[in-house]
């Protein structure tokens, strides 16, 4: 049941087993042409390919998963308006029971029809974070429905961690692997994979400047709450939590701030040199590795492109 | 040596022996929605995430590789501005030769620079295919270079095929298989590979309705020549040629013709739901069978995702 502690090799194992037939193993790709462009080899894990666009299916479906038949029955709920809400809706369609989406009320259409595609329940509320969390309070009492946070929560980050666990078995030796950090379950995750199945790599994160609420954390050494974030990036908007914060302080070497406009960059580079999608939350990494190029210099380097949910009609270029 | 008849099943099997450590094995992409959407299960061949961002690697790889030192030596040309001028390149930098590629005053800006990356040389004519072929012809005559026809070229055809190879290897008993149609290279291999490696299964076809010279050319018995085509479908403006007709006219089912609304349709849907580019060009076949859905209805599908260069600037969404 439950993970009530920092996962341990076991958890995430066993994570895995019970997720694997519920998300894709999602591809490992490369690109000769940003390989000689960032100076490095570089192993690209592609989530955006991932059930619902991210790996945000990972750490819901291993969530919903874990809860018992009685827990599970009267559904399950959050406040998010991006990829956990689509995720949430997509472990909740599986389990056929009821997920309950808290959304704000001028969240985009694009991200109210990708809920309600997997069959998501949105509850509209004020655009504010006491609103959201005062309706959810509401909804979980209303309808019994079962919490779960969008990532500080063991058995999210567990879920999360298998990205990394997959990339790690498929590409052994890495020297170095990023990802993005908002609320810091895949950068915890990822971590905690690194530590059980590959410890000799380095893990980095990448943070748009404008959010860059982790990088501060880390350097005060508790956890600083995001205030105002402004970027183009919106999955990384988010503070780290009293879960994942210690995680990542124990284990991130480094976290690298982007420009939006560097972000846009990478993201336009991604697109056309690789043919896929990827949104600018997960753009940040491959800004970051550019951006410090002789730090990366000549290494084998894993990127977690995290998720592909962008409006094709709002495009930054 | 040089395919000089139609290929055989050995052929095939040589030219994939051949190109497959120069090109990728590309992945096959399924979709949840798109499924529901379609009513039958679709299996994406994504030559998309292919070298060169197409299927044409495959082909010029082949054709390129085929020729003997004293053949190749002197370089390879072909008149194209689009995916095949970059797959030649492509080729002649693997062999360290040089790549003549005329093009047309007017091309994009995009289609130039694409070829420049792999390091063609471009030679500029009238946007004329008079002027194509004469310049051509000079520059044949006066450097020596071996050109390498686009797809009217059983070397071509024969590499072309190795997608569909692939495909039938990785999923078995589709129960049809369905391509986009220009110039036949593509359509041609994929029948030659059905033939040889999944006999059971049906050929069909996509083409633009502005474009459908092949449709045309099926309904007489003979080639009819594409005539000011207009389509957002560059890739699929060329005619049939004497080596790929006879073999579509002998295995293809139907061609279906579609619009450019309903390419532009299932261009996005491909895009929002699977996270991948793909150019108009690769997007008919979904466009044809999202359009005769009965006909298809519960089908176990092969869809080869054709190419993904388009120029994210200019979007027709």
């Amino acid at each position: 049941m439950f993970i009530s502690c920092v996962p341990g090799k076991n958890d995430i194992l066993e994570t895995y087993s019970r997720i694997r037939d519920k998300v894709h193993k999602t591809p490992v790709m490369t690109s000769a042409a940003i390989n000689r462009m960032s100076g490095c080899k570089i192993y690209f894990k592609c989530e955006n390919l991932q059930k619902v666009g991210a790996f945000k299916a990972r750490g819901a479906t291993n969530a919903a998963f874990s809860l018992k038949s009685d827990q599970r029955e009267k559904g399950i709920a959050t406040h998010s308006s991006g990829n956990h809400a689509q995720a949430l809706a997509y472990a909740a369609a599986l389990l056929e029971i009821k997920a309950y989406v808290i959304m704000p009320r001028n969240a985009p259409a694009v991200k109210v029809n990708a809920v309600k595609s997997y069959g998501g329940q949105i509850i509209f509320c004020d655009p504010t974070l006491e609103a959201r969390e005062k309706e959810l309070s509401r909804i979980v009492d209303k309808t019994g429905a079962y919490f779960i946070h969008p990532y500080n929560d063991y058995d999210v980050i567990a879920g999360q961690a298998t990205a990394a666990y997959e990339l790690f078995s498929e590409v052994p030796d890495l020297d170095m692997i990023i990802t993005p950090v908002g609320g810091g379950g895949l950068l915890s995750g990822t971590s905690l994979a690194r530590n059980y199945f590959s410890i000799h790599t380095k893990v980095f994160a990448a943070e748009p400047r404008g959010a860059g609420d982790a990088y501060l954390s880390l350097q005060e050494g508790r956890i600083m709450p995001s205030e105002k974030p402004v970027t183009i990036a919106d999955g990384l908007l988010t503070s780290l939590g009293t879960r994942t914060f210690p995680i990542i302080r124990d284990n991130v070497e480094k976290i690298i701030l982007v420009s939006d406009e560097e972000i846009v960059e990478a993201m336009k580079l991604i697109w056309e040199r690789m043919k896929i999608i990827v949104e600018p939350s997960a753009s940040v990494t491959l800004a970051a590795v550019l951006k410090e190029k002789i730090l990366f210099s000549k290494s084998k380097l894993g990127i977690i492109l995290s998720g592909g949910n962008v409006d094709i009609n709002k495009l930054p270029f």
